[in-house]
């Protein structure tokens, strides 16, 4: 009989209630034979204010034993901001090498976007998650005197934009109008942006069947919010990334809907899926929380263990469950997830 | 007798055909008692053919005598990307200290958005000019090699982000619902994060009445979407600004009508101002291109020159003539400016 071991990290804010739906609907969807074992972690603004710790190397080490890691959200406005992000979220991403970023956009029936006509919007995002400006590198001088500098390096590998930039032409190869577009800044940021470019014209010769485009970050949020449908799949680095997965969360139905996987392809660590959104402490605890975009990571993990029909049967719910909320009053977190585990059961 | 002598650089593409049109527009809205001098430059791709100059020490000279420059646009495919770019675009905003980069966003009656419901946008961003990973600080090693790395420094110093805070908060200050947000990533890039954050707080002490807010640049790019009403000015650095600007220009009427100013508030070297829009070679020489946005960018030149009456008759005419459009069909460039140099004599 098979097995699915998990790390769930509920998190602050509305991660606890999102994460409780994902495990539900989980528990509901799969197989009779195999058994799902879960281990919680609390990590988050609790156990740093009660320890002064984010994640240390003995959690690194429990946590390398899972399968994957589930995660609600991160981040309090009682901590002060980058402490909880750089000390937990992005060191985790670092420690398991998550270089693979992958953030789906697919605007379903009857979802409302901010966008006139409903567009089609049906494409995936592959942001790197390990270099670029999020290293961590750069400093300051004469902190807190007028001659203060302050510098943020972006790192930028052969190594590492050559295996997402791989990641992501397989992705794009594999479905069916093969598109990848290249975002970056190449004509102001030209150092990273030969590396960039070079990487992809050069593996872009592996892939003969795959069509390719290169859009400089800045028009790129133009043809998001213009001409949505153009995109397939889009590889980019992990700050532009980061701006323009929430803008494309946005148009395709906003972040109550927005799933991601911090991925390690290898699966020498095990990968991470989350909610775009954050913890939300404005509405934490009132079963305010749409729990879909929790639910659809839950898919994204399923589908990266090998589960693809069940992944694809949680797809289909949230879709179904999402095109009968149109006209109706608002459910409860619970509500929907019980509607979730219900559907991908039956 | 006063006079304006003035810069002209028509550039690539579209540039000629646009700058023709604010010239004309200039020409009809100067008062009576205004000498107006132009001198056109030749800058763009066909010299840089020529002669492989982008930008000389002599002619940064000469374009120091001038009370400001008026450009169209500069890039064309014929030449790498980067190469005008930073040879000319930036080495000009570097040398002339432009470290204000002024862009107003204003839904207009009548105009199309891609946004459902024709939302209320009127607001200003100020993109700091001399600074971040614009600076062009970074390198390459190992060139083209498996073991390549590139990197791109963000430069940030207390007198630079003071002096384009402190602009912003007047700006905001001299604006009915006086209201100033910070736009960045602080939680991520810490470093320049903590200059701006603090920077920001520190000069808001002087200006008691004007209401702050914080936004991360991701999370700023879904409110342009979902909520572009809340934004009064927004300060940013000069790459998070490069990318909300173009995402402002797009929910706000398009590039077509997207003014930017390139200023140096001190005076010491002239300001130049400029469409958002690029050289667009798929268009140029049809007719097709829409001079607004270059004749918006014109109405901001004669406002930080003091004109404040013909800038704001400018754009009272610029706002009549979109009105007018609305179902009928589209008309050419050199239309389009005609009617707007007779609205703004009238
Ligand atoms: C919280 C923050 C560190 C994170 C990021 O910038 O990557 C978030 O915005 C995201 O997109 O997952
Ligand atoms: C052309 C390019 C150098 C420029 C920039 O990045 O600033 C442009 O995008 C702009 O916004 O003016």
């Amino acid at each position: 009989s098979r097995s699915l071991n998990l790390a769930v990290i509920p998190g602050d804010g509305i991660g606890q209630e999102v994460v409780a739906q994902g495990l539900k609907v989980l528990s509901a969807v799969l197989p009779q034979d195999v058994k799902l074992e879960t281990k919680e972690y609390d990590f988050g603004a609790q156990r740093y204010h009660a320890t002064g710790e984010t994640l240390t190397d003995a959690d690194l080490d429990a946590l390398k034993q899972h399968d994957a890691i589930l995660l609600g959200a991160i981040g309090d406005p009682s901590v002060p901001s980058g402490v909880l992000e750089r000390g937990f979220l992005l060191k985790l991403r670092f420690a398991f090498d998550h270089h693979v970023n992958l953030r789906p956009s697919k605007l379903l029936p009857g979802v409302a976007t901010p966008l006139a006509g409903q567009p089609e919007i049906d494409f995936v995002v592959v942001r790197e998650g390990t270099e670029g400006p999020y290293t961590g590198n750069g400093g300051t001088i004469r902190k807190g005197t007028p001659q203060e500098v302050a510098t943020e390096v972006s790192v930028n590998t052969a190594f590492g934009v050559e295996r997402v930039v791989r990641d992501a032409f397989a992705r794009a190869q594999a479905r069916p109008r093969k598109k990848l577009t290249l975002v970056h800044k190449n004509n102001v940021l030209t150092f990273a942006g030969h590396l960039w470019t070079n990487i992809f014209t050069k593996v872009a010769e592996e892939f003969p069947d795959v069509t390719t485009d290169y859009i400089h970050v800045d028009a790129a949020t133009i043809y998001l919010v213009t001409d949505p449908g153009r995109f397939d799949v889009i590889v980019t680095d992990n700050l532009f990334g980061d701006i323009i997965t929430d803008l494309a969360a946005a148009v395709s139905g906003g972040i109550g809907v927005a799933a991601s996987g911090n991925i390690n392809p290898s699966g020498e660590f095990p990968s991470m899926f989350e909610p775009v959104h954050g913890s939300a402490p404005d509405i934490a605890g009132q079963g305010k929380a749409d729990p879909s975009a929790t639910v659809l990571s839950v898919a994204l993990l399923l589908r990266h263990l090998g589960y693809e029909t069940e992944a694809a049967r949680i797809e289909e719910a949230v879709s179904a469950d999402l095109a009968e909320r149109v006209g109706k009053p608002a459910r409860s977190t619970n509500e929907i997830g019980d509607a979730l585990a219900v559907r991908v059961a039956g």
